[in-house]
């Protein structure tokens, strides 16, 4: 028996389009809403005290016929030791023999993955088209946000972003202007600038158990929607009140995650964004509405991002083969 | 950054004695006994019905600083296929970085770390001798076993063999007799054969949720040991209510079995393996009771046998170095 490898070069080699994720992490969401998903609550072990962390994230996703887990840790003292914060790996089986199929890293399908599930709450939640959109938070996942919006909406004109450090804002703008054409990139005096007058506002920052919030409910105009990515660690809790529809990606691990001290204030969403996208329950009703999707990202999102990460690197021969 | 990569030959490569992995299992169940590991209950995907899973298993084990998961699958049908019943592969991490250090075929792992856990409990609530032993089920499991008990009891003269199937009783015993001079192995004709007379039983036959028992509790004699690895399938449920100590390698897994179907009529053990190798209770008191140790295999023998696994590959230079 072998198995197939796929480092991060691996798989980014392969250059599968943000456009390809959004759609397979939608068929994920579709088939979660349909109840034909399992995913047990994630798992986790933490080596060190803080905020280091591994989380065990299996998925089965019918339909599809994925079976994965994703093996992922962090440490933020990383950082300081010039490594990534964050590493992972995902193992996908025969959902058949339950015989491992492949190992690839995950650290680039953690990035695309949680971008394309934003991506599909925007297509059921925000707004019809956006001409201006916000970034605030201009690290890995305000790249691969930046690329998802993008992607689902092509008349994007005007790009409004923050950091809280500069270098970072400015980096990111710089990257930006480059990367995409015929959009500009404009880099906010401040949150509020930044905020103001964008139709969709992804947050990407940090996500403290304990927030000090600094983007006020009020910024976010009549009719946009919210996508904070960072556990609600920049908008006022207020807003996830106020706003008329609230969504998270998946009710159980939000509860996880209360218990561990997040979301204290925030209300239980109304529904979950596969609750959604299979039609069980309505999403964006009316052009003013503002509404808000909390994205924490789901073994689900890895699971399809990496079946087709798997296929694709099959039909390219990428990979080391491994004898098991 | 790197990570080495070791598939079953690889492993079996490094010819790691079975003295070596009881003694890091035993220093396992010491940190489980003293508070110092983490093992949240495993979670389980079912992509088919029946009997086909996927286990994640992760595990933190303090002073041996060793953070590792294993993800284990089985297909009870793949034995038509002709490929192996279970599968799996375990990730070691960098306890303070979280950084995958190493991926590692878990099949032989598993079968001897399930042998190694009996070999501590032999050797806490075990007899201090033993000149006959039985080993009951004579698959992967038999196996290792077999050679846990030899290790451990230096002074075995006599094993007495059984199984269902005729064909692989008869290969166990022909195997045995040439790995091991100067043991007498017997096939015994049937069940009662084997376990009259023996110091210890290791069942090690199929392990369904609902057992047809066919060892009666009053064969085992006064001062044995009953060390079921398969979840009480053979031995009459009475045995383990009769005898005067009943342990565990853990509760907790132990009542997730129990929630499955497993262990009906099973009182609940007095203690778990791991408080009597830490000396919190006590083990075996006087060379007549009868004793039980029924071992489920946890995710800490996998992380302290994947621990020295991979300290001796990277000493031998073996494995693949993959980017990671």
């Amino acid at each position: 028996m072998e198995l197939r490898y796929l480092s991060r070069a691996d798989v980014e080699s392969l250059c599968i389009s943000m456009a390809d994720i959004i759609a397979v992490v939608e068929e994920g969401f579709r088939r979660k809403g349909m109840g034909e998903t399992q995913m047990p609550p994630k798992i986790a072990i933490h080596s060190r005290p803080g905020e280091a962390f591994l989380h065990a994230m299996p998925a089965y996703v019918g339909g599809l016929d994925i079976a994965a887990i994703k093996w992922v840790g962090g440490n933020e003292e990383n950082l300081k030791r010039g490594l990534p914060n964050i590493t992972g790996l995902i193992v996908i089986n025969d959902a058949e023999t339950m015989v491992p199929l492949a190992i690839m890293d995950g650290s680039w399908i953690t990035a695309m993955r949680t971008g394309a599930a934003n991506a599909v709450a925007m297509k059921y939640l925000g707004p019809a088209s956006a001409d201006t959109v916000a970034v605030v938070g201009c690290g890995v996942q305000g790249r691969s946000n930046l690329l998802a919006m993008l992607t689902h909406y092509t008349g994007i004109a005007r790009v409004q972003c923050y950091d809280v450090v500069p270098q970072a804002l400015e980096a990111f703008v710089g990257e930006a202007e480059t990367r995409y054409d015929g959009v500009e990139f404009v880099a906010a005096a401040g949150p509020r600038a930044a905020v103001e007058g964008a139709d969709v506002v992804v947050t990407a920052g940090p996500s403290p158990k304990h927030p000090s919030p600094y983007l006020r409910a009020d910024w976010l105009k009549q009719g946009a929607m919210a996508a904070p990515v960072d556990y609600m660690g920049a908008w006022d809790a207020q807003l996830a009140v106020e706003v008329e529809k609230l969504i998270t990606d998946d009710h159980a691990q939000m509860d996880y995650y209360r218990s561990k001290g997040y979301f204290a204030d925030i209300p239980r969403p109304y529904a979950d964004l596969g609750e959604v996208v299979a039609g069980l329950k309505p999403g964006r009703e009316c052009p003013e509405e503002r509404t808000m999707s909390i994205c924490m990202g789901i073994a689900v999102d890895d699971a399809v991002t990496a079946g087709l990460v798997y296929e694709r690197a099959c039909a390219a021969g990428v990979g080391a083969e491994l004898p098991l």
